[in-house]
């Protein structure tokens, strides 16, 4: 979508983001925010430009060609840290956990993707939900396919969104045609690196499924790539369900615990992402916060496979705190929007709490490890925009409104979604609309946890409208 | 709605019902269900005359005026088992467990209902926010005054829909202007007893608003209240947070449980319903399975408030089976709709399903109880209409299309909801929609777990449409 002539444009409308982490700001979580009733976003070729109230903007770009967007609150557009793009169609299904919902369930589906019309087709799907869900960003698998991998970028460029991806990496713990050798791995990696990685807003990871899935071949491969590719992204998914861990571990008698198997192929540190890591140690969430690795917070995918409860207040620990993004994790996640998500992760949080606040057990009250759960508006939506930038390590580029990021961003209708929500948001302001940080958060906090997916107006990449809600 | 002219309707459509409980059914769940590919129900003044396959029905019927409704699965109007009338502008209201929530959230929007413009408006925001949700019978609380119950009787009885309510009953752990005297509430049900119940569909419980909340002198009342008035519904709470428990059993030491509370006023038995019971022992489930009283499950309020983890595989015990409605909570819970209470009430039976199949604890192991855990279509759909209808003893009157209960009944189009849904269903059937009773469980399955309310496309009571989806 970009050009040899300069295009410059302007947004105009009311802006929120945020410019450091809420939990930094117990008690004051508004100095973690910024947000501007009447803002003004200056865009070239794609690109922040300036940004900051209309009255002092805009007669620095006397000229500039601006859209008005009303009635709205403009947020970055939300990352999706852990997401399936070959699950688009079978997200949802019936009756199992993690190891016989991947045989019965999702392995059939992600064969398909080695058939490149249904690779493209199921690519496309795949981003137009998301940003009808105001997903602007994905760390995304596809399958050991190259073709899945292939079209999965190239459906990502043709939108010119930032995506992280790669190849899968499985050769053991699931059916023929859902594996490949660690030799084919290898090459198919070396292929897609070459190809893809750093072209336009394509960013590729080193993608070992699952650790039970991977023989030591496999991970070895893996450890080869990274090295060869320090710059590369690894993603992964770790400790999600008891059953795997046990038998991950049996397999790795050397290791005493889950995130141990990835250390001993050294793929923990800065841009390693674990998704779910529920059933960490704390002696793990340690040596992760220690290394710069980060886990990827799947609220809807825990619950809906029955895989646990994600300890909220051991991630945002600040004597041990890890990086950490939120993650659909679509189709074991059911929902494609991140705005579910929040409301999921918003019940895990207090869930949380209830075991922590010493009404169950005085022997382990943290009264303060129970504030941490408490996902409030400003902890959500910095999750899922900054904070989430930063669990990818890619706040250099998107997450929020600053100078020099890509103008990824989503406009919120706070009045959509069911019926209730109109007589709801009264509570808080009058149809003008938030005149404050503080009614905008109700607003945003009404939208989670009442609204969905309906309140996504439109999405914004690159300072291009590619989704309108009809 | 009713008048002296008999007018006799049909519609025809696909027709999905139960006439058993699918719990008694393990392994071969279809037998409690009914699938009509192309089905005629008839109706007569609001109530089913005849039900049955077209073909069959529809000669015995000859000069029927029949409304078809085409590519939809029409099921029995959903049953909401416990809900709050004056909560419907303050619904997921951020950060707190139930007792500050109560206090900080609830009580002062509540205090409104007690003048009649808000409390008019109130109940008819919340019916048409439930209808629009599927919903055509719900058990609802009001508030302590007259008014919001008058209002509410009469707003229901304007739609001619079946509610249960009462006047609340609450003299402590409340600010004034939210309780009352142990007097005043006993003049004022029997006042409202008078008028209410059994004219037209409106059906009085006697509601004692939770244990902690009522003095000896308010239980006292509603013991002579259900003595006086045997045929009376009792509404409550039971054992819904830990901290409530613990409080509620200072105040009665000769209890030893929070069941225990209720039995000993004599309202534990047929028509008892106590929402919630998360923290239930296996004994108090036990003796509420004798007693014939019922539980409500929440799950949406149990996750939202941090409540903790209902224990689905424990009520439905066929040794101790309890009797049960499924329920929004809204305000508690932070949605109205029927099909979001499915899709986090499979959540927590799959978490609960984790805990129970031995991944986590061999000892604890119990593989019957891990299945039951598992919310299936079939259990899921039986559980807001006939399952219900069965918890509420309302099963004479709704619950499925049985000659000679109401035309309540909601038709779902199995392709709206998110931009996802039409190629995920796509893989259970093709555009005709399910043509046997196992597609359209995949398609209804689909709608609790990918779908929301915009699957409702109409809503009928009493053989009337309330509710169409523009």
């Amino acid at each position: 979508m970009k050009g040899a002539i300069i295009v410059t444009s302007g947004i105009r409308g009311t802006f929120f983001d945020f410019i450091d982490d809420p939990w930094k700001h117990v008690g004051r979580e508004e100095d973690s925010a910024r947000f501007l009733r009447d803002g003004l976003l200056v865009i070239e070729d794609g690109v922040i430009v300036a940004f900051g109230p209309f009255d002092e903007v805009s007669p620095l770009h006397p000229d500039l060609d601006i859209t008005e967007i009303r009635g709205r609150i403009i947020t970055p557009g939300f990352i999706d840290g852990h997401v399936h793009v070959p699950q688009t169609r079978a997200l949802g299904a019936f009756g199992e956990q993690l190891l016989p919902w991947l045989l019965d369930t999702v392995f059939p589906e992600e064969a398909r993707y080695s058939d490149r019309d249904y690779a493209r087709a199921g690519s496309d799907r795949f981003l137009e939900n998301m940003l009808a869900a105001g997903t602007t960003t994905v760390q995304a698998f596809t399958t050991t396919s190259t073709v899945a991998v292939e079209e999965f970028f190239e459906a990502a460029a043709r939108r010119d969104m930032l995506v992280i991806s790669g190849v899968t990496g499985i050769d053991q713990f699931a059916p023929e045609g859902s594996t490949s050798t660690p030799e084919e791995f290898y090459a198919d990696s070396k292929a897609m690196i070459a190809k893809y990685h750093g072209k336009g807003r394509n960013r590729y990871a080193i993608t070992p499924r699952f650790a039970l899935g991977a023989s030591d071949e496999l991970l070895k491969a893996c450890q080869r790539l990274k090295k060869e590719h320090p710059d590369l992204w690894v993603n992964t998914h770790i400790s999600e369900n008891p059953l795997e861990i046990s038998n991950l571990l049996l397999a790795h008698p050397d290791c005493t615990d889950y995130l141990g198997v990835y250390e001993k192929y050294e793929l923990v540190g800065p841009k390693f992402s674990g998704g779910h890591a529920v059933w960490l140690s704390d002696n793990e969430f340690g040596r992760l916060s220690d290394s710069g690795g980060a886990v990827v917070f799947c609220p809807c995918s825990n619950l809906f496979l029955g895989s646990g409860i994600f300890r909220l207040a051991k991630a945002t620990d600040p004597d041990k705190r890890v990086k950490m993004s939120f993650g659909t994790d679509m189709g074991g996640g059911n929902r494609f929007s991140m705005i579910h998500v929040l409301d999921e992760a918003y019940k895990v949080g207090m869930l949380g709490n209830t075991l922590l606040d010493g009404t169950t057990n005085r022997i382990t009250q943290d009264l303060a490890a129970a504030e941490r759960s408490k996902l409030s508006p400003y902890r959500a939506f910095w999750s899922v925009t900054l904070g989430g930038a930063e669990g990818l390590y890619i706040d250099d580029q998107v997450g929020n409104f600053e100078v020099g990021k890509s103008a990824d961003f989503v406009a919120l209708d706070w009045n959509a979604g069911p019926s209730a929500m109109p007589w709801h948001q009264s509570l808080f302001f009058d149809e003008a609309g938030p005149t404050t940080m503080e009614e905008a958060a109700h607003a945003l906090f009404a939208v989670m946890m009442v609204g969905d997916d309906r309140n996504v107006d439109e999405t914004w990449v690159s300072g291009v409208r590619l989704y309108k809600k009809d």
